[in-house]
């Protein structure tokens, strides 16, 4: 006897596999779409590179007829707006059998919001909006690109079990493990941006590229925050806050150093954090983040809330999500 | 359908159960025995305050006549000393109808190491030594003081995120939560004493006792490290190595400061470090272990094992083990 999925447990594999179109489908969100008949997926499909076709439109190409009197889940709210690459979603469904649409949040893109709800509604299907937090993180830098106007941040530590960064003498190879390092690839496979701060260019001449077989062609944009000039296919800001202004850039993922990571925290941009740690104690060195202006400890609780851990070899990897309430208190 | 318990299954449970009588039990071990007859556990008994009854005594005064043709769990080889609180254990079960003994590790005292087993068998009984990690950690104290003559010590570190155990001011009430801080108090009743060092006495003033209702009384001596005297109800030692002649200190618990802590490490003088780590980051302040004079990172690794990971509300409780080769390895 097995208990079947919940509305909630479908939406989180939809947005799952939403995650494999990040982030080619740039810069439209990557969206996972899953159909179920009878308690089985009988299709399912996610954004393509570029943005087209939309995962709804993979979906219910792959369930033809059997789509009728299913139920479709998708991470985000149908489309409402026709494109001369293709019909609204919400029309696509309306016209495919599909009885009931679950979605986990309504798209803030203005052409959409709540528009796909009313279409399916006009085509008298059942669409409703289920409150799924897996979707909100897959999508997390198509939905700051919308609502804050800035990619989301993702900031990397690599560190001892006592918060060192290398040892006093700036020996730092290597902390964490092998495993750990492919992990650290994957992660910029997942990004449209990598950023590192001067010191730490000119210090390890990182290549800031993915060296995973078959996803060399993902590494992402390289940019450094310096207020030097830029070396040869290295674009520079001079401030966390021009982030904003990196065209296309919804996922930026920050690999340091210490200082670089500080100064995204002390200007309230950064909103995860993930940590590689070592089984090993130094004692003494550099330590993994700088000082970023915090004044009291009670400014820093439930800021940080931790989303995802696992083990990579003997290390352990955590990620922590910035909390909704750290938005609504000013830090 | 469900798969039985194997041996190592039940031997586990045995050691867990040994675990009721830390420290209480001082100066003997304290053991835990299962009996178990068609796949049931029909009797268990662990070491009692003071030493005596014997985990075994115990299980087989419970068991009676349904001992006959079950077999005994024991965390540590039954002893084979008699004494004039009570016969050997190794006799007892040779008497009891027991056919089969499965034990987890052999006694390092010298008075039953293997004769505890010879008189098993005897007495026709199958006796069994079954290597057995739970057991090793439950009598870490007691076969660390039979093996190397001192204490088995265990440091306790309470930080955030990125290493801190305080503000640079000083500030650190509260890193963690109170879910931490009671486990904390937990961890001090399984100790036969606690160590501070002379600057966390003088900053802190800490009563350094159990305030768990219903555990005041498992409250453990306590030891300053420091050059200076005693103060009233305290035993002052100079120097790490001096934990040696602390009679009747099996386990010993040191709660800090940073250079406290890192004065037995460089000894190698530390067996098992508890980690309590808030989700938070303080970006600067007083680091939770001092410099213990490490020279490189490869001597850093291979030291530690992470043996136990749980959430004590929102912060992390992590125990990290000394592993066997690091006592080969001259650290």
């Amino acid at each position: 006897m097995s208990i079947p999925p919940s509305d909630a447990d479908w939406l989180a594999a939809a947005a799952r596999l939403g995650l494999r179109g990040r982030p080619v489908s740039r810069p439209n969100p990557s969206v996972g779409a899953i159909i179920v008949k009878d308690g089985i997926v009988i299709a399912h499909g996610h954004t393509q590179a570029g943005g087209r076709p939309h995962a709804e439109a993979m979906a219910l190409a792959q369930a033809g007829e059997a789509a009728i009197g299913a139920t479709l889940y998708c991470s985000l709210e149908p489309c409402a707006h026709r494109s001369d690459r293709g019909p609204a979603c919400s029309q696509l469904i309306g016209s495919s059998g599909i009885t009931r649409v679950v979605y986990g949040l309504a798209d803030p893109d203005s052409r959409t919001n709540g528009e796909g709800q009313s279409i399916l509604r006009d085509a008298g299907i059942k669409a409703e909006l289920t409150d799924c937090a897996a979707c909100k993180t897959s999508l997390s830098g198509y939905l700051m690109r919308k609502t804050k106007g800035r990619p989301h941040v993702t900031i990397k530590l690599a560190m001892s079990l006592d918060g060192f960064l290398a040892r006093p003498d700036g020996e730092s190879q290597w902390i964490t493990g092998a495993n750990a390092r492919a992990h650290v690839h994957s992660r910029r496979a997942m990004a449209d941006a990598i950023l590192v701060g001067g010191g730490t260019w000119r210090a390890d001449k990182p290549r800031l590229d993915v060296r995973l077989p078959g996803l060399e062609s993902r590494s992402p944009q390289r940019i450094l925050l310096s207020r030097g000039i830029a070396p040869d296919g290295v674009k520079v800001i001079n401030h966390p806050a021009q982030i904003s202004a990196l065209d296309g850039v919804q996922y930026l993922y920050v690999e340091g150093g210490a200082q670089t990571a500080a100064s995204f925290l002390k200007k309230g941009l950064a909103d995860r954090i993930e940590i590689y740690r070592a089984p090993i104690f130094l004692g003494s060195g550099i330590t993994a983040l700088g000082d970023y202006g915090l004044t009291s400890l009670a400014e820093a609780h439930e800021y940080w809330q931790l989303t995802e851990r696992r083990m990579l070899g003997t290390d352990t990897y955590e990620a922590y999500d910035r909390s909704e309430a750290s938005f609504n208190s000013g830090n």
